[in-house]
């Protein structure tokens, strides 16, 4: 296999990968990083055009592993040097990445990915062969997805020790709002509001610090995570707006806020006793084999090893 | 002195009293409370005249530790029969019980008090005399305050080993809409908003769960702690209404959400450098004292020993 991008997450996977005794060489644009790599005992080159050649000649698998602004560019060089590898990506935001593969014509092959794991910290150096383990990894169940390809994915994050959850572009894009997006602005509301108050941050204690953890994540990181993923974003924050609206009203007229406290009580102990059942009966590539497991992935089910793959079994 | 109330709050503070060598008896409605407390050597009563008569003999400073509504029943029988002793309370909204005090003509010997620790769990046998250490503790520095009934209440708290915060009882509701009430509220929202999401739960890690953390307390102590502090609540609920919705438009309009991220991770920044320099050179009494005291509490200031008594020196 063969990962673009040896940063945090490429650079946690040719580690991961490699330790699970798969064959794995990567590219890198930086010298620095290459030669980090290299030192390290990695087999990775700067030469983007030779490592696509290498995959296209062993039929490797392809992980694009750099940013958001940079797929294109490897997209580009994908479909010129390398368009019959089967192609996956580990990329946060995963409609985008969809509709930019699609444009390259590379949807043939593809099947996103997103191993929801990470740290402060980045590039090879920050590189950790654990960063999957035990960690959620979304594997897209897309209409287009290809059976063999899927299974190639699946196999990829089982080695790296992650539980996949198979899932739709959207309903996961629509999810990371949620839970991720939507906790970072509200986070960030929450931080703006206490700093205009004289007293606040001389009485704040737990549920300011944690309300407000993550609006220490670097700006940037932010932004590019919430804005790539407008199209969700928004009416997750539109309805966000609505439960507090409706809960401000309420306050003034009644004097109470029972209904949104109540829901949110009830919604966040259904959280906490959510069950994680192993998928197990599914075959790849029977009928309606997608929607299936897109249903599973979404009452909480993970793959924990392989799954039998039509015309493969026995 | 006097602890009206002996459950979590009252029931450390008669133990922590004790602990520093304080004369301190209590009054329970409860008698299994009192026969509890009286089998673990504390002086306690279940007969409310027989105690406060007794401070009255003494004039003994008496401490409020009972629920927010249960307040103007014990202020009813302090006014007739120990209405000169120094009195103080432990309430969490501190407006609201002023202006009890106000109506039963006790303010003159009144100083609010906010001792800002807590666990998840009521009554006298969840006390422990270890509560208050290092826990800020907000003694009120409000107009009407007297220098000696002030000093009184600092020194109690001094000896339950908290540090106190000298700060104006509107500007501590203030504070605590902004950095309890409000995230209270945004975190119930996010849990609701989650739970209508097909995948979210299933995806859900650290950004979630810290955002939604105190949504799992019990919604009747949420809701009675947003709503006594409704006054304060509802502009900290609109102001953040107003962030959240400025940014949905600009995310609309430009796809940019740069303004909220950036200045909430600002905020979250001074929040973490915050410094906590000790109050050591304002004379209880002179002019001014009391506004020179809210000054330095808004600025981060704490008092971590007691500070000198005009007419009370050398």
């Amino acid at each position: 296999m063969c990962v673009v991008g040896l940063g945090l997450i490429g650079g946690s996977l040719i580690r991961a990968a490699a330790g699970a005794g798969r064959e794995v060489f990567g590219y890198n644009r930086s010298m620095e990083a290459v030669a980090a790599a290299k030192f390290d005992g990695f087999d990775a080159t700067e030469n983007l055009d030779e490592a696509l050649r290498r995959a296209a000649d062993c039929n490797a698998l392809i992980v694009l592993a750099v940013p958001m602004p940079a797929l294109p560019q490897m997209l580009d060089h994908i479909r010129d040097t390398a368009p019959r590898c089967p192609l996956t990506d580990v990329t946060s935001v995963k409609g985008a990445v969809l509709d930019e593969v699609g444009k390259f014509g590379l949807l043939r092959n593809f099947v996103g990915g997103h191993p929801m794991a990470g740290t402060a910290h980045s590039g090879w150096s920050a590189g950790d062969a654990a960063l999957f383990t035990g960690a959620p990894w979304v594997v897209s169940v897309d209409d287009h997805v290809d059976a063999d390809v899927w299974s190639l994915v699946t196999q990829l994050a089982l080695d790296c020790h992650a539980v996949v959850v198979p899932a739709r572009s959207d309903e996961h894009d629509a999810a990371a709002a949620a839970i991720s997006h939507l906790p970072h602005l509200f986070a960030e509301a929450l931080a703006v509001n206490a700093g205009e108050v004289p007293l606040a941050f001389a009485l704040a204690a737990g549920s300011f610090r944690d309300g407000t953890r993550v609006a220490a994540t670097a700006p940037d990181l932010v932004r590019a995570m919430c804005e790539a993923n407008a199209d969700q974003l928004l009416p997750a924050l539109e309805h966000g707006i609505e439960l507090l609206t409706r809960a401000k009203e309420t306050l003034a007229a009644t004097g109470s806020v029972a209904e949104l406290v109540e829901t949110g009580h009830a919604a966040r102990m259904r959280y906490d006793s959510f069950s994680r059942p192993e998928i197990i009966t599914t075959v790849v590539g029977t009928d309606n084999w997608r929607a299936e497991l897109a249903a599973a992935g979404r009452a909480g089910g993970v793959i924990r090893s392989a799954l039998p793959v039509l015309g493969n079994q026995g």
